[in-house]
C-alpha cells in the first residue's frame, strides 16, 4: 500500500518536465559560480512565495569526487558536524616519490569545536587511509562496523595511536547521535565484509549515503544488502541520495561473489597434480574463504604470502568472520615440504605491485616460492586503471617461467564490488530521493550516473555533479551550491605530510626527464678570480665516459663566462649564475635536444 | 580437388597425437640452452636415418617479440640476408626521458655484406620507425608498397635521408629478389592502407610471414584480403608460418571497418545542431575517409588537427588513398567562422598523449578550439595498453567544460586493426604451415596463439616460442634455435642514439623518486682546512624553506667530517666523498625515511 507522502512525491517526480536540453547543475564545470545557483533559489523562492524557513543541512565534499580515492565528506546542520570516511588516494604517475594522498585538513582544523565525530563505511584504504592522518591533526571519536575497527586498529597500532583515539563498534540498525544528527547505519553487501550505508538525518530532512555497495543476491556471509531497510526509509521519504558512481559505465548487474567459488572449484580440479597460486586482494575476506574452502575439499594446504594477506586473515578469523580449519593453514616457510598437488598459496600482488609477493615470484625474487611449469597461477582480480601495464608485465613473467596464467575476464575469477547500472538504478527507485548527487568516481562515472537518473524521470535540476571543495546546501526548498571549503591533494613521502608539493615534485620530474648538469666552481670573493674550477658534474643526463667532450665543452663555457665577470668586476652573483645556466643550457640544447636542469653553485672565498 | 603433396600434410597433421603433455618450444622460456633443443634435433636426425641434406633456412628475431613494437626480423639463407619492418616502440614508465626506442643493429652492422635489403609491411611506426636510424648505420634499397614508401618518404625528409637512400614502390603480386630468396607481396587488410603480408621463398622452402592482418570482408577500399592467395601458396605447401599475435586473448572475428561508419552515421545524426570533434589514429586513412564522407553527406565541412594528421592527409590525399571532395576541407584557423552544425574537427591525440591536440583541447589549451557544452566528441580508438589513465583524464577534462563525449566500446566507434583467434585460426588452416612460430606480441599474446594451432590439432614440437634475440634454423626435417644474436633496446633521447643506457635511466629514476642533496666545500689542499661551505643545496626533496632545520644538520654533519679529515690530516677525497654520502643518506632517512640521491662535491684550492 504505498503511503500518501511518498504519493505526493512520486506525483511531482512525474509532473517535473523530463528537460533534455536543461543541463544537470555541475559544480564541477570550470568557470562556474555559486552564485548563479543562489539567483535560482532566490527567483524560485519568489515563486513560491511564503515558505517555511528551514534551515538547509550543507554536504561539504573534502575528497572523492573527480578522482577515485581519497573519500571523505562533511555534514554540517547548525552547531553540528561530523564526517564520512577518511580515505587515501594512490600517487599517480605525475607524482613521483609520492607515497599516498590524503585529504587536506585545512577546513577541519577550522572547524574543530564542531565535530562530532566521524563514521566510516567500511575498511577499505580509500576510506581508513587517511584516517591516522587525520587523528593527528583532531583526535574525534571513530564508529564504525566490528570488522572495520579491527582494521582500523591495525593502521593505528604502526602509528602509535591506539591507546589515544576512541575507536567505537557499531553495527546495521544502530545509531550514532552527532549533535543534531542522527545515523543510521544499513547493511551493504561490497567486496569487503561488514560495510554499511548511512541513513543522515536531521531536521532539513534524510540524506542516505550508499558507500561503496553492490547487490549480491547470495553473498557469501548470507547476508544480502538490507534492501527492505533502503525501502522503508525511501517510503519515509529522503531529501538526497549520494551513490556509489565506480561502475557507471557498466550496464547490467555485478555478479554475486559467489560465481568467484564456482570458478575456483572448477580450475582447481581442472589444476590436476599441479600446485595453485592465487593472487587476490588481502582484503577480500570472502575471496579468501572461498579458496579456504575450495582448497579443502580437495585436501590441499593453504599457504599466505604478504604481509597484508597476513595481517587481514589474521584479524579476519580473530573476529570470526573468516573460518579456517585447523591445520589447514601452513607457513609459507614450509611450503616446499608438501607436494605441488597438496598446496594451494594465497598471494598478494593482483594489480602487480613492485615489491608484492606476487611479482616478486615472477620475477625469480621470492624467497621461498620458485614458479615452475608446474605451477598454475590464478589472478582473481581485475588490473585497477593504471595497473595494466604491469599485470600484463607479471602475467607474461609467470608464463616465461613455464606456469599457467588464468587472467582473463572469462574465465569469471574475479567479480566486482560496486553496483552496475541496473543496481544503480534500483538503488535510486527504492530511496526515491529528492535530490541527487552521484559520488566515488571520476567526471565521467558521476556524469553516467547522473544520466542513469535522468533516464528514470529525475528533473534534471534536482541532480548536481558536484566537485572536491564543493559545500551544496539542501532543504525541501533548496538545493544548491552555497560555497566552497578548502581541499586538495596534501602527499606523503615517508615521514613528511605536506612538505612535498607542487615545486619539488615539478623538480623531480624535470631531474627525471633529462638528468642534471652541476656547474661548480670556487671565486675570490674581491676579485672573482676562479681559485677552482669551473667543474661540471651530470646525473642522469648522458653516460659521461661516452661525452666527454661535450662536458669539457661546457667547462670552458663556464671558464670564459667566469673569466669576464671577473675582468668586468661583475660580482652580481646571481646574475653570474643565470649567466652560466643559460649557456650552458642552451649549449646542451643544441648539441643533445635535451634540457636537464642546470645548476651553478659558486663557492665564496 | 586436394593436391596429393596437400594430402599427405594433412594426414600428417592428423597423424601427429595431441600430446597435452609435451611442451611447445618455448625459447623465450628463462634458462633455457639452445643446446637441448640441437641434441633433440640430433637425435631426431638419428632416427631418421639417411636424410637428404638441404641447409635450413635463418630467422633471427632482431624485435617484436615478447613485446608491442619494435618489430624486426632477419631472414638468412647461405650467404644472403634481407629484413623484414624496422619498427620503434614508445618507452615505458621506467625510461624516463626517453623518446623512443630502436631495435639494436650490432649484428647487422657485422653482416652488412650479406643484408641485400629490406621490405617493410606496412607504415605504422611500430614497423617503420626505427627505419631511419638503420639507414644512418646501413645504407639498402628499402622495398615496400605505395603508400608505405609515401610515409617513409615524409620521415626521411625530415631526417635528411631522400637523397641518399634507395626507396622502391612494389605492390601485391611483385616479387622481390634478395639474393637466394624470392620475397612475394600479398594483400591483407589492416588500419591503414596498402599493408601486405610475404611469402619467403629458398631452397629450403616456403615461409609465410603476416605482417599485421585482419580478414575484412568489406573493406573501406573494396579490396578484401587475398585469401584466395594465401590458400594458393598454402596448397603448394608452407614450411612455416608467422602470424600476428596482437589479438590472440580475443575469441570470435574483429569487426569490419565499416562498422565505425555506419556508427559515426548515426551518432553524427544523433548530435543535431552540435559540433562534431573525432579523435582517431592519424594513420587510418579508411577511418579519416569515413568521417570525411559522412560529414560530407551532412553538409559539414572538415577541418584537421595535429601536425601527424595533416601530413597523412597530405600524402594520402596526394597517392589517391584518400578522397576529399573539393571545398570540404577547411583550415583550423577558419574553424570559429562556420557554425557548430557545420562542422567536424578530426584530431589526433584519441590516446591522450599529452601534447596533442585533443589533449590541449581538454585542457582548454588548444589555439582555436574551445571545447564547449554544444561540442560532441568521438573518441574514435581503444586506449592502448598503459595509456587508460591518460585517456580517462581527458575524456573527464572534456566533460568537465561541459562536452559530451562518446567514448565506450559499446558504440562501436572503434574496431581493431589485428585478427582475433578466429581470423588467426583461419590463416593457420589455410596456410597448414609444417612449422608455427606466433609473432608480433607479448608473451601472453604469443602463448594464446600457441594454443591455438595446438587446439587445430598441430604438433607441440612443431610450435616454437621464439624471443628477440634467438635465431631459429628451419627446413623439412629441422626446426631448432641455432643460436642467439646480439639484440636489445637502443634508446633516442633528443639526438642521442644510445647514449642513453641503464646506468643514467638508474640516475634519473633515483632522482624522480627522491631527489638530490649536494653537499659541496672548498678545501685547502694540503691542509684540508675548509675555505668556503659546507653548503647543502637541494632539488626535488623537500621544500627548503619548511625544511631550514633539516638542511642546517645536514651542513653540521658535512661540517664535522670535514674538520676530522683536516684535524687527523686524511686528504683521501674519494674516502671522504664517501663518509659525507653516507653520513648524510643515514640522517635523512632518519628524519624523512627517504634516500636522496647524495652528491658530494669537494673543491680544491
Amino acid at each position: 500500500m504505498p503511503n500518501p507522502k511518498n504519493e505526493t512525491k512520486e506525483s511531482k517526480t512525474q509532473k517535473a518536465p523530463k528537460e533534455p536540453k536543461d543541463k544537470i547543475i555541475d559544480a564541477s564545470v570550470r568557470g562556474k559560480k555559486p552564485a548563479s545557483a543562489e539567483r535560482r533559489y532566490y527567483q524560485s523562492r519568489k515563486r513560491q512565495q511564503a515558505v517555511k524557513k528551514i534551515a538547509p543541512v550543507k554536504i561539504a565534499f573534502l575528497g572523492g569526487l573527480n578522482e577515485v580515492g581519497k573519500n571523505m565528506t562533511l555534514y554540517e546542520y547548525g552547531d553540528d558536524m561530523f564526517l564520512v570516511d577518511c580515505g587515501l588516494a594512490f600517487p599517480d604517475q605525475d607524482m613521483p616519490g609520492v607515497d599516498l594522498v590524503i585529504p587536506d585538513f585545512t577546513y577541519l582544523e577550522r572547524n574543530a569545536d564542531k565535530i562530532r565525530g566521524i563514521v566510516i563505511t567500511h575498511g577499505h584504504e580509500d576510506h581508513i587511509g587517511g584516517l591516522a592522518y587525520l587523528m593527528k591533526t583532531l583526535n574525534i571519536p571513530i564508529y564504525a562496523t566490528r570488522l572495520t575497527i579491527g582494521l582500523i586498529q591495525g593502521k593505528f597500532k604502526e602509528h602509535g595511536l591506539l591507546n589515544t583515539t576512541s575507536l567505537n563498534v557499531v553495527k546495521p540498525g544502530d545509531h550514532i547521535p552527532f549533535g543534531g544528527f542522527d545515523v543510521e547505519l544499513i547493511h551493504v553487501n561490497h567486496s569487503i565484509p561488514d560495510a554499511v550505508a548511512l541513513a543522515i538525518r536531521c531536521k532539513a530532512g534524510t540524506i542516505v549515503q550508499t558507500g561503496d555497495f553492490k547487490i549480491d543476491t547470495t553473498p557469501i556471509d548470507g547476508e544480502m544488502i538490507d534492501l527492505a531497510r533502503f525501502a522503508e526509509i525511501g517510503r519515509e521519504g529522503v531529501l538526497c541520495l549520494l551513490s556509489d558512481s565506480t561502475n557507471a559505465e557498466r550496464p547490467g548487474y555485478t555478479e554475486s561473489e559467489r560465481k568467484v567459488g564456482e570458478s575456483f572449484e572448477r580450475l582447481f580440479a581442472k589444476a590436476g597434480n599441479r600446485r595453485l597460486i592465487v593472487a587476490t586482494f588481502a582484503s577480500n575476506i570472502h575471496r579468501v574463504q572461498q579458496i579456504i574452502d575450495v582448497a579443502q575439499s580437495l585436501g590441499r594446504k593453504v599457504a599466505l604470502s604478504g604481509r597484508s594477506l597476513e595481517n587481514v586473515v589474521a584479524i579476519g578469523t580473530g573476529l570470526g568472520y573468516l573460518h579456517v580449519p585447523d591445520g589447514l593453514l601452513v607457513s609459507i616457510d614450509m611450503v616446499n615440504r608438501y607436494p605441488a598437488e597438496q598446496m594451494v598459496i594465497i598471494t598478494t600482488g593482483s594489480q602487480g605491485e613492485p615489491m608484492s609477493a606476487l611479482t616478486r615470484m615472477a620475477f625469480s625474487d621470492h624467497r621461498k616460492v620458485s614458479i615452475c611449469p608446474n605451477d598454475c597461477v590464478i589472478i582473481s582480480a581485475n588490473p585497477i586503471p593504471g595497473n595494466e601495464k604491469t599485470v600484463s608485465k607479471v602475467v607474461n613473467e609467470l608464463m616465461k617461467l613455464g606456469a599457467e596464467v588464468v587472467y582473463e575476464k572469462m574465465y569469471d575469477v574475479h567479480v566486482s564490488g560496486h553496483a552496475c547500472q541496473e543496481e544503480q538504478k534500483l538503488m535510486l527507485g527504492i530511496i526515491k530521493p529528492k535530490y541527487f548527487i552521484p559520488v566515488h568516481g571520476e567526471q565521467k562515472h558521476l556524469n553516467k550516473h547522473a544520466g542513469l537518473a535522468l533516464s528514470m524521470g529525475m528533473n534534471p535540476k534536482n541532480i548536481l555533479i558536484a566537485d572536491n571543495g564543493v559545500e551544496v546546501s539542501i532543504s525541501e526548498k533548496e538545493f544548491r551550491v552555497s560555497g566552497n571549503v578548502p581541499s586538495g591533494r596534501v602527499f606523503v613521502d615517508g615521514y613528511g605530510v605536506g612538505d612535498v608539493g607542487s615545486i619539488v615534485l615539478r623538480d623531480r620530474k624535470h631531474l627525471a626527464q633529462d638528468g642534471l648538469i652541476i656547474v661548480v666552481a670556487t671565486i675570490e670573493s674581491k676579485t672573482g678570480e676562479i681559485l677552482s674550477g669551473p667543474d661540471v658534474v651530470s646525473r642522469g643526463f648522458v653516460y659521461v665516459r661516452e661525452s666527454e667532450e661535450l662536458i669539457e665543452d661546457a667547462c670552458k663555457v663556464a671558464q670564459r663566462i667566469l673569466e669576464d665577470c671577473a675582468v668586468h668586476h661583475v660580482h652580481d652573483w646571481s646574475s653570474i649564475k643565470l649567466k652560466l645556466r643559460d649557456e650552458v643550457s642552451h649549449l646542451m640544447y643544441e648539441r643533445t635536444k635535451r634540457s636537464p636542469m642546470i645548476l651553478p653553485i659558486l663557492m665564496e672565498v
